[in-house]
């Protein structure tokens, strides 16, 4: 069995994440987390918002999942967010057909390919129907859009979609949270919720769902204003796997510092430096094994057309004597202007997707002022007086030295005039600018939430022995451990169950998260509490009420170790070391 | 401006919450939170999470939103979850049936009657549509299904909704949900999450929208097991606006504790009073008015037709001079056994939604085991005789006196045919039985996060005046406020600002959500404060720097009064008031 099998079974036996709807067959591509796996997932949520948000002092918003037409219209998911899928024409099987050629041939990233090379690929390589083996030469490749449909409203409705990026509802309310940020850049808008992708092939777990959550970040900033502040970052190290290292195929990685990431232009973008920074620290927290873990660059066919740099964090979810396998757990990328200028246009509101830039010191410009007599033109041209003069007007502006000497010559549809240069007054007014409307530029790291529980589970999960007996457990940090202490009696009797429930109830009224359990014998519980990832269990024992002050034995997980507590000490020495 | 306009005003300038894709002109029925909104939202949820899920011992799940169609066959929501619905003939507009006929007629709960009987109402009283003043006599009255649809997966997909309950998340897991909880009854899971209606008529703000969040409990019980534990709750005193009140209409309450509404049979089912008292407790506490709260019993017309009694929490949203208006907040009900009933028959898994009920003691019955002999019927019988044994089998279980005189007479396809009662064989057997599979009956609390966020602004919205000067001040409760702490610089000179920026950071590390604010005289940064229902506001000013050790002033909200106290103190003193 591999280890995404243990994982997911162990997923499945203690409550993490299954199938959801299974006792009507599920439906490919849902999962539901169970109690300790939504609670894990709250607590790699809420240390992301301490880390991210409130860290850096951006604001968390939270829009509908349900957006409407003009929006994808706008972020270009309407028209580009597709993947190339083919009918099995004997079958009716539907297959991603570029992850078919990726599969049966030697080509890598298909996904930049057309349909039509798809197709040519396909009947190259005799490719067949992975379901029924039906060949599928001459069969049509289509592009199919990832969005769910919906219709909102009575009746015909109006088209809205499920988002399939949390951060279209940040770039949709600019004009909103602009104001919240007293129109000051940079500010950092974040948010946390469900995405959706309609995935032709979705697998099984938490790596490829239907629905998803992302934590997403967007900093505006003033991209000649605005740098990051390395103090705090500038010496954490990276393991960047570049596009130079990626060609050369010898899977070695660049270790730099931020710092000397920016300096040597490994990383072109100095803000994605610093994000890596603070997310390499916050991978390491939550428990991601460095060891397999990486910043990957995107390879320019990669990545979208308005991003100029672009980096993923991957972690590597194969088990100990399976093939490296790298799953995208992140990616940062500098997205420019693209957005909100797409959004200006699109919604009509230009100027509110833009943000007005103080100068230092207001700015004198010279500014030529047209005056055209209208006394003139009116009785000469008559109806086409007002067209004439607006001709007039641009082109003199442009190069006022038309009006200088002799006649202005106008062409209007088809027709030229010569309007006599008295009719037009030429002057230079110097005008005062305190600023400039300028639109923010975006840096966005984004989340996906559910592989981050997944590389969790898979690089928490062990198999040891201990006392001679195979155990299996789950290496959890303390910051996202679903259950931070688990409370026994030996026995629920002779006053020991309702002592233990006492203490867990106490532990618990001072913030921690804590169970009682009180079924099956102790070795069971221990191991039950491992399969979770509890770094600590607190047993009242006999000795416990004898003891004076009373004691309780406290056990940690990895090592397995037991230590003799005070109670009246038990929740700071508990505290101490969550 | 009435309360909800002025709310509503703050509500956007404040970064509470505001119509979704205003620059492209929205779409009815969806809001953002803002930063503020967002928070607050969040502290609701968190302490509806401790109070409902944590407090109680239930475990929290996470489903997915978008679910297949199956799912609401079973929950019925697929034939029954339908407003009525009328289009006006001459300008298109869709209007709620039942409300028009509400609004413009002395009738009063439309929402029960027939598309027949709304299109007579509608003609009796000449209704007209609100838009554009057609009249609508004649025009048919439609049903129209609330659940928004979607398609999942390529090709044609299958049929799924965005679901419009999140219970249906739990019961659709039942047979998982119960291996967590060991079997054991009786157990509580709550899930807080988005649900979505395709609302025909939303209204503005947070009351009527498409997209919202609930928050919602599911308890199963033994019903003849289970009763609830009401030591903390007894004494708690509720208002309740019961159906016998409501038809005496003098608006009067019975007050009574959750004890004597048991024993008076106010309210019918013990565990509805039980979560009553917990909600009372729980809204008191996040600032609801208990001056402006009230639990509503449904009237029998009202509440689904599986639901045995049904309790609302209602809060009156009015201000202070205008007519009373409550609204739902929270619902009560009692499901019986009908949901999990119905999922084990739609999905074929009846066992799956049923729980092995173990008795105290093994319960020994007799019974009746009918032995044939095929070697007599076989040859007598030939092709008939195996359905001859079968009816022969059946009736001698139910009348064992049969088989004892003479032929017995099994009638098959119009003949009669007499057996030889030689061929039966019948014997008494005593058979142990350890148990039963029983179906769960279901308590359901559920709570919309929305309109409690409304409420709470509502309840806490105040207008006063200090200093002879008008303010508006939000008395957000400290469970719930989005900030709990601002620190200010008098100015951002002289080191008062970096003082002040250390403190706020030192705040923020001891867990307080803390904003720092320098812009502005320090009367409108309180005042900004006060609109937020910051509690705290702590001021660095020259005595600071001068003071040994260092002190700051620290304002508090409501009654705006100031109190000097030292830095190194600070902390506590904040704590110990939050």
């Amino acid at each position: 069995m591999n280890l995404d099998n243990k994982v997911s079974q162990l997923a499945k036996r203690r409550g993490f994440y299954f199938q959801s709807a299974e006792a009507y067959g599920g439906v490919a591509g849902f999962q539901t987390f169970g109690p300790q796996g939504a609670e894990l997932k709250r607590n790699i949520e809420e240390s992301w918002r301490d880390t991210f948000s409130r860290g850096l002092g951006h604001k968390e918003i939270e829009g509908p999942t349900v957006m409407p037409e003009p929006v994808f219209q706008a972020s270009g998911h309407l028209d580009g967010f597709d993947d190339m899928i083919i009918e099995c024409p004997e079958c009716g099987t539907n297959t991603r057909a570029d992850h078919l050629v990726e599969d049966n041939t030697g080509v890598e990233e298909a996904e930049g390919f057309s349909t039509e090379q798809i197709e040519g690929l396909i009947k190259e390589h005799g490719l067949v129907c992975p379901e029924c083996n039906e060949h599928l030469a001459g069969v049509e490749v289509n592009d199919f859009n990832l969005m769910f449909k919906t219709s909102i409203g009575p009746g015909d409705g109006t088209n809205g979609y499920l988002r399939p990026e949390t951060v279209q509802g940040i770039f949709t309310e600019f004009p909103r949270l602009k104001q919240y940020a007293r129109n000051q850049l940079p500010f950092g808008v974040t948010q946390i919720g469900k995405a959706y992708r309609n995935e032709i092939s979705p697998r099984k777990g938490l790596v490829r769902t239907r629905e998803f959550t992302q934590a997403e970040l967007d900093l505006f900033i003033d991209p000649e204003e605005d740098r990051p502040d390395l103090t705090d970052v500038k010496d954490i190290e990276l393991k960047l796997y570049s596009v130079e290292e990626q060609k050369s195929d010898e899977g070695e990685y660049i270790v730099a510092t931020v710092e000397e990431a920016i300096e040597e232009e490994i990383i072109g973008v100095n803000w994605i430096a610093y994000y890596l920074g603070i997310a390499k620290e916050w991978y390491k927290e939550i428990g991601i094994d460095m060891d397999r873990f990486r910043f990957r660059q995107h390879q320019k066919g990669e990545r979208a057309h308005y991003a100029s740099d672009c980096w993923d964090a991957e972690a590597d979810i194969s088990g100990e004597d399976e093939e490296e396998e790298w799953l995208e757990i992140a990616g940062f990328s500098y997205r420019g202007c693209y957005d909100l200028k797409k959004h200006g246009q699109h919604s009509g509101n230009e100027r509110e997707f833009k943000i007005f830039k103080e100068y230092d010191e207001p700015v004198v410009q010279e500014e030529t002022k047209v005056d055209i007599d209208m006394g003139i033109l009116g009785p000469e041209y008559g109806d086409e007086a007002g067209e004439i003069a607006e001709i007039i007007e641009r082109e003199v502006r442009q190069a006022p030295s038309v009006a200088e000497d002799g006649p202005i010559f106008v062409h209007l549809d088809g027709e030229e005039h010569a309007v006599d240069n008295s009719a037009v007054e030429v002057s230079v007014e110097e005008v005062k600018k305190t600023g400039e409307e300028i639109t923010p530029e975006v840096v966005e790291p984004s989340f996906g939430v559910d592989r981050t529980v997944y590389t969790v589970l898979v690089h928490g999960y062990n198999e040891d022995v201990v006392d001679n007996e195979k155990r299996t457990v789950l290496h959890l940090s303390n910051e996202v451990a679903p259950v931070e202490v688990a409370v026994f009696p030996l026995m629920d009797k002779e006053g020991l169950g309702d002592r233990a429930r006492e203490i867990a109830s106490e532990l618990r009224d001072s913030g921690l998260n804590v169970e009682y359990d009180d079924s099956g014998n102790i070795g069971k519980r221990y191991r039950r509490q491992d399969e979770v990832g509890t770094p600590y269990c607190v047993t009242v024992d006999y000795e416990t009420l004898e003891d004076e002050p009373e004691t309780v034995t406290v056990r940690e997980r990895d090592s397995t170790e037991q230590e003799r507590v005070k109670i009246n000490e038990l929740e700071e020495y508990l505290s101490s070391k969550l």
